[in-house]
């Protein structure tokens, strides 16, 4: 399907807008009304600078309050509409939006509503014009697509077709199966938006809150599963009012619309196939990778940095497993973790050092199908790279994530060398190495800009396929950190994203500090947490302290066998549990390098969560960890 | 009465959350249940830490979901709140707040929880505690004072008292009049808080939206009134949930929570004078000045800034009308309108020049009692400032704004040589300069950082005794802004406050251009704005160009006189109608200096605003000019 977006959807002015929306793939493009009106110079020009970047004008919008009002009235508004015609002429479109009234006068009066509308659409037939009419959710009268629809199909004139959008169905709880069954060609238009759910009035939440597909909380694949069982076949087009796309880089935003989109379609090809239904001309991208997990997690390092993450994973009792055969880089394993540490100057590790320090440069991701993974995050528009390969060894396909690090996709054959033996002069033969407590890395905790979090989202469901859990608040002692865990279906991979709302945050600290990009921690299996943090305190590992005060509460809320209760505080671990009785015993690290940290954690029963109830506990912690540590490096040591 | 403030509102570790608290002025504290949580130490410790600082402990809070519970269930309940019991005795504190039940199974029965709240209550008194029962406005069954009141009043304990607080009352729309009939004994406990209107669900407002006592929009000094008059004794005490506040620096937070409640006091007592009632212990402040206006805007600068700006107010027919007598300080006239240039580098403002640039150092207001407005600043906590004087030259008192800028009060006896006399050279003799059409100042427009934006609120509402209209989200084409306007009851004073909500607006880039101190723009009075713009171009001073696209508009909208519509055209004269006819007609100048503007304005028929509706054109307009200099500036000249 033709693919399209509203300029209010992103930042800029006119120009810059329309540069953007060419730049990531868009060939439509709806011109919102007050971006116009602030364009110095004729809607001809705007029609000239579109059909320079090749792109089609198909919606001029919106017109309000035009029907169910007095008569009297009804001439101004063919006047007022008229004007718009020309407008529309010069600036080449034929299709208008006209929004159901609003007004608090409207005349309740669907028969009187339906003769206005047909004055209109025989206005518009005059005009050579289609008028495309909204339901909003706000509506006085006309809120729902259903209402909408009977006015048109009573109107029943060429020149009025119904304007379809996801928000406004999907914020009331309306059902869309209904859309189906209405003629394909009856429906001019499909605006597409996708929003978080929120506690609060419709317009404002329209207003400020919408979200590219895949970023919010909507069944949106339902949704365009019914428009294209209707027989429609034009433009699927965002209209996104968001307060952080108004604020943020025009390009960036526009890509992320297109690549939302993209998904969009992906996610309704498959709904229809489930409902063995035609999928029309949706996009279909490489299928996401079945079973994906960590082949290892690799570290830019100088020469101290690596001393340091070593020491730290020596005492944590990953073994040297091998060096790399032409780079200076280091493999450390522990069960099925394996972290790598690139101190290879001349290298995209070398410059990812230059630039955030010791930060997360590369993941690998073992897959059934490295190529196809490839092929379906490429398709998505992430950039694919090749590093610098030695003779012999493995060449692995990466793409870049949104924050530039490397994301290689890994997959190893029976009966060949696996990338390990390839690649690493290995201490051992390759395979779990079975040294200590922990089995394997949980999940992996980003720390992000508050702009960067909803791309985030959208990288790790389109080129990963992950699912995402709805955003949480967390309340650190300095500010809200707003977190997010996205995983595979079968839990082979977790990641949260976290964003800091505030300034002042640890979240925002280490934002700062990796210029942008951050690992806030890994968290580590085991299946003995009691066993692992006794044996990783005895080898030096320094374990956040939980105040005392944190346990009896957690014996007020929970009524804990008091030998387990004490065990937990003994062994400074925090305790969750589920509405199943899953539970969760978690530990974390001190800080290292004063930014990231590890987290040791046993799951029990199924739980599925990351212990957020315990977060804020955790962040208060480390807040008076780092107000100690400030307040040392301020005084000096006797 | 007592001040007091619950530890939620504020950010930081408990340690210095009390500190802030403590330096502010506040003499009590609630501990709010997660800071002692979090707290690494014993409840005993905290009731030391409180009683070094001079802090009392006046409530401990909350304790959630007790009454209207089944009879198995009270055990349990019976015994969570004996262990609180214990945990406040350590701290040190007597009362304890109990909020209306919120679980869906709470049981409709006032006379189960009038008995269930009268068990709690025996076994407070056998604790030697007091309950405070709160209505939350989310409550499952109890959700008005008045509902809470009538089961407190039918339990007939001591030790069970009513909490009020302000949010839940007013954030419902219900009625604080009835609090005047309950006795003020049986009160036990009075929380304040403001919040600005909003559209969404009450628990999700009052968890992020609350703010202090007169930075939002509830009647506060009407509740507070209430609350005397019923005889209450007992502290006012502020809870605020704020996500502003929990990521910003505790002590300036505290501060200002402080001074909001000594403006809510003085408020709350001219609201009791007014109805006759007694005003109790409330605080008392001088008065704020009645006729306040601008006597002169002190810009800092240097030779070339100077050189700059003059050529500018020249060029806006400003006359050069006087030098100071002992420092390089140079004063310009107009109408009613002063403008001081003060380049004197040993001085206040040429240390402000030094981390600001050209920038607005100091505001001088001409009021009728210049020391009673000097005590009322310095009694809401502001500091006050005595600069350089040399002989013969008057002392100016003053007080620092939220941005570190002078605001200094002056009068003039009659008799008496005016301030710019004694001052300075003067080319004429004192009074408004009628060299062209500019009368004054109509208003100036800061540009702030957005975490001071309510600090900023409060200092004008409380300084200088202004009042506000609501807030207003303005688009920039990089950003939204917001923005309010505070004035004085003439309207001799007008001050809008601009806050970007994101990184890339003017407005963001004016406030670090400016290192956190910013003058958007000054707007000028005039009789004649066609004569006056008119007048400008020809000296020079380029216009901000409108384009043409927002005339159409204007006219769809507004149905001008074509005549009328021409000439507002070809001036670039942006136009604003109010309900009652008023109009406001207005021109921007291009940005002087890359940061601050001018406006001329023109306001017909008692239009009191600040033509909002044309902002999105303004900010467009500007934006389209930055983007050219910055293209300019890349480009080299041929």
């Amino acid at each position: 399907m033709r693919r399209s977006i509203a300029t209010v959807s992103i930042s800029g002015t006119l120009a810059e807008k329309l540069a953007a929306i060419r730049a990531a793939g868009f060939d439509a493009v709806e011109i919102f009304e007050n971006d116009l009106l602030y364009f110095e110079g004729s809607p001809a020009d705007v029609r000239r600078m579109a059909g320079d970047l090749g792109l089609d004008i198909v919606l001029y919008q919106p017109f309000r309050d035009f029907e169910g009002v007095a008569p009297e009235r009804l001439a101004r508004n063919i006047e007022r509409v008229k004007r718009k015609f020309d407008v529309m002429r010069q600036l080449g479109t034929d299709r208008l939006l006209v929004c159901s009234n609003v007004s608090p006068d409207t005349i309740c009066d669907d028969g009187l509503a339906a003769e206005q509308l047909g004055a209109l659409a025989q206005a518009a037939g005059e005009a050579g014009v289609t008028i495309c009419y909204e339901a909003l959710a706000w509506g006085r009268h006309v809120r729902t697509y259903g209402h909408a629809w009977r006015l048109v199909n009573t109107v029943n004139h060429a020149n009025l077709t119904l304007a379809l959008d996801s928000f406004h169905t999907l914020s009331l709880d309306d059902t869309p199966d209904g859309i189906a069954a209405i003629p394909g060609e009856r429906i001019g238009f499909v605006q597409i938006a996708d929003a978080p759910r929120m506690q609060m009035d419709v317009l404002e939440w329209s207003r400020h809150y919408r979200c590219f597909p895949g970023q919010g909380d909507f069944a949106l694949a339902d949704f365009t599963a019914q428009v294209v069982k209707s027989g429609y076949t034009g433009p699927l087009s965002l209209e996104i009012f968001n307060d952080g796309f108004r604020g943020a880089p025009p390009a960036a935003t526009a890509a992320d619309g297109h690549r939302s989109l993209l998904l969009l379609e992906s996610l309704t090809r498959e709904t229809l196939q489930a409902e063995q239904a035609q999928a029309g001309a949706l996009y279909h991208p490489s299928a996401a990778p079945a079973h994906a997990q960590w082949q290892f997690l690799e570290f830019a390092v100088d020469d101290t940095a690596r001393a340091h993450v070593a020491n730290w994973l020596e005492k944590l009792h990953f073994r040297r497993a091998g060096q790399h055969r032409s780079k200076d880089v280091t493999l450390y394993q522990h069960g099925s973790a394996a972290i790598v540490l690139n101190a290879e100057p001349d290298s995209f590790a070398g410059a990812f050092f230059q630039r955030h320090g010791l930060s997360l440069c590369a993941s690998a991701f073992r897959v059934d199908n490295a190529r196809e993974a490839l092929e379906r995050a490429a398709g998505f528009g992430y950039q694919p790279f090749l590093g610098r390969v030695g003779p012999n060894e493995r060449v692995v396909p990466a793409v870049q994530g949104p924050d530039g690090s490397l994301n290689y996709f890994v997959n190893e054959e029976p009966g060949q060398p696996t990338l390990f033996e390839a690649d690493f002069a290995l201490t051992d033969i390759d395979g779990p190495v079975e040294v200590g407590p922990i089995s394997g890395i949980d999940h992996v905790s980003l720390s992000l800009p508050a702009g960067s979090f909803d791309s985030w989202v959208l990288f790790l469901k389109s080129a990963f396929g992950l699912e995402a859990t709805p955003a949480v608040l967390l309340p650190d002692p300095y500010g809200l950190v707003r977190s997010r865990a996205l995983m595979s279906r079968d839990r082979g991979l977790r990641v949260v994203l976290n964003a800091s709302v505030d300034q002042h945050t640890a979240a925002a600290e280490t934002v700062r500090a990796y210029h942008g990009t951050g690992l806030n921690h890994v968290a580590f299996n085991t299946g003995d947490i009691f066993r692992a943090v006794t044996e990783f305190e005895a080898a030096g590992v320094p374990l956040l302290r939980v105040p005392a005060n944190y346990y009896d509460d957690l014996d007020a809320r929970h009524a804990l066998d008091p030998a387990f209760l004490d065990a937990l505080r003994d062994h400074n671990l925090l305790y969750d549990r589920d509405e199943r009785g899953g539970e969760f015993l978690h530990a974390y690290t001190e800080t290292l390098d004063q930014r990231f940290f590890l987290e040791i954690v046993e799951r029990r029963g199924g739980y599925d969560g990351y212990g957020a109830p315990n977060a804020a506990v955790r962040l208060a912690a480390q807040a008076r960890q780092r107000a100690l540590a400030a307040k040392e490096a301020r005084e000096p040591q006797d």
